[in-house]
């Protein structure tokens, strides 16, 4: 039996591609120790967050190491089990990176409500859907009737943070990059969609009004844009900054100081991490999963075929259209 | 009985000073409504502030109107009561402005404890206290051990913020621009004092270590260093941005992106103003003011002699190398 890798091998400069990674092949070894399972992947994960991991220097962890398998979430299938309560054919959440197999402890595992779909353990009831649920009711406390603002509304996280606002009474606008994501916005009944390719970007935010709740999953231009149209006590999560990833947290843009609306309005603005609420993660389920098996809330997925489409399918983030949480299906 | 008043004329483009404000003089009405007082000035404040609210868009309020009395507060004396409790000779704290006398109503005014200078009610028990201690104990919440950076660390708040900052068992790293402000702050045992003019700045605050607390009244290059540099769950708070009042906050400067390091720290930036602690006021006076007078905290003032230096005392606070606070006295 072979295992297949996606190697990191080489830091990027800019944008992140197939040239960054070399595919290679090991024999398995599948002589379990005590506690231990045998994973076959079925889902691999492809987050914007990998990127930041790339970066030159320390983030909220040092630089993704170089020549070792990319690390990643993944849903795993139990090949072997020498683990109590493991059993083979389960399927399970686990840090598997990009490879096709992996031998982990029971420690390292997650389980998968059998009602659920198991690739939404890397959706909505996984770390997009922890970070959206916590960053909006325990960071940004939103309240009915408020205004949400979320940058990359069509992203993973960005989808699902107009929809638990929507839900929680909020009023929600939601920017997003290009026409196809903005149409699939305009269905969902939110208050107000817009495009942040917009030229008149700043004028159309300051005639929708101030904003309660900016969520913010990309940074730049059309963040520097929402700072200005902050209300008092607004709250600025800091989720993501997703358009200074490919090289621009090694040597950052220079863009207009806003601190002085901080303090006109005695805003906050606060960074969330998954990481953070991992403790709290059966809080969320409790409350989201219903949701998603009643058809409350829906995160789309799409599924690229083949573990050979790792890279491109991360690259793809920074540069393709797609609505929702990117998946890569064994 | 003649009443001087400085009249805020000419808004500033850049720096403030004497050609922006017009002496005139007015007879004085001394016809006391019911529950009204007549004041003579002793004391008036100047307070960087102040040329925050001549920016030429709306603040935390709108510009200070043209062709009226500079607003600021003051230490006035009762020349005339017609208000029950307050006496002919007693000293108050009220919004009289940059004039000689006004005629206010007893709501507008706030004791003076004989037992305290009454011009420390301009300093440590007026504005900058309030903002100094429920900027530190309230937003910033500073523990025992902790890293606390105070940029403008010799102005009035940030004197106040680096002594309560010591009480509380916190090191405190004292920024300030200026071999003169740096030597005072080198004598009240803090544990670091940097001239933000060191050409090693960020060399220099790299070898310091994280800081888990910035209290910033000054902004720009200063703050950007600092907020590369900052611990996890560090707090920030948004206190002044004084290099930048000078025409830049309607014209902002570029400056480099810093959010990615509020993610990475999963930090917290948010704006203080002493108007959000009013109710408050009299729980800071209950600590401080006993600290006050047993000499454990000092705020050394400034004291300028004549009503006639008042616009030059404001731009002075821009230029001078003055150490606390300072006021203007009748």
């Amino acid at each position: 039996m072979q295992n297949h890798q996606w190697i990191y091998r080489r830091a990027p400069d800019g944008a992140i591609g197939v040239d960054n990674y070399d595919c290679v092949s090991a024999p398995v070894d599948a002589a379990l120790d005590r506690g231990e399972v045998l994973l076959a992947a079925r889902y691999w994960s492809v987050d914007p967050y990998m990127r930041i991991n790339q970066a030159r220097g320390d983030t909220w962890m040092p630089p993704h190491p170089l020549n070792q398998v990319q690390s990643s979430a993944a849903i795993g299938e139990v090949l072997a089990s020498n683990a109590e309560g493991f059993r083979v054919g389960e399927s399970v959440l686990a840090p598997i990176g990009w490879q096709t197999q992996a031998r982990l402890h029971a420690s390292q595992l997650t389980r998968i409500d059998p009602r659920d779909a198991s690739s939404a353990y890397l959706g909505v009831l996984g770390m997009p859907g922890r970070t959206a649920w916590f960053g909006l009711t325990d960071i940004a406390r939103v309240h009915p009737g408020e205004l949400v603002a979320v940058t990359g509304a069509a992203g993973a996280v960005g989808l699902l943070v107009v929809q638990f606002a929507k839900l929680a009474g909020a009023r929600v606008l939601a920017i997003a990059g290009g026409e196809e994501k903005c149409k699939y916005l305009r269905q969902l009944g939110l208050d107000c969609v817009i495009d942040h390719r917009d030229a008149n970007l700043l004028e159309r935010l300051a005639a929708i009004g101030k904003i309660d709740v900016l969520f913010d999953n990309v940074g730049g231009a059309v963040t520097d844009a929402l700072l200005t149209q902050l209300a008092l006590r607004a709250r600025v999560v800091i989720c993501g900054q997703m358009s200074q990833y490919q090289g621009r947290l090694d040597v950052p843009e220079l863009a207009p100081r806003f601190l002085h609306h901080v303090l006109y309005q005695r805003a906050t603005i606060q960074g969330v991490l998954a990481r953070d609420y991992l403790h709290r993660h059966d809080e969320m389920l409790s409350i989201v999963a219903p949701l998603v098996r009643s058809g409350r809330v829906i995160l789309p997925e799409r599924i690229i075929d083949g573990f050979e489409q790792l890279p491109a399918a991360l690259a793809g983030l920074f540069t393709n259209s797609t609505v929702g949480k990117v998946v890569v299906r064994a």
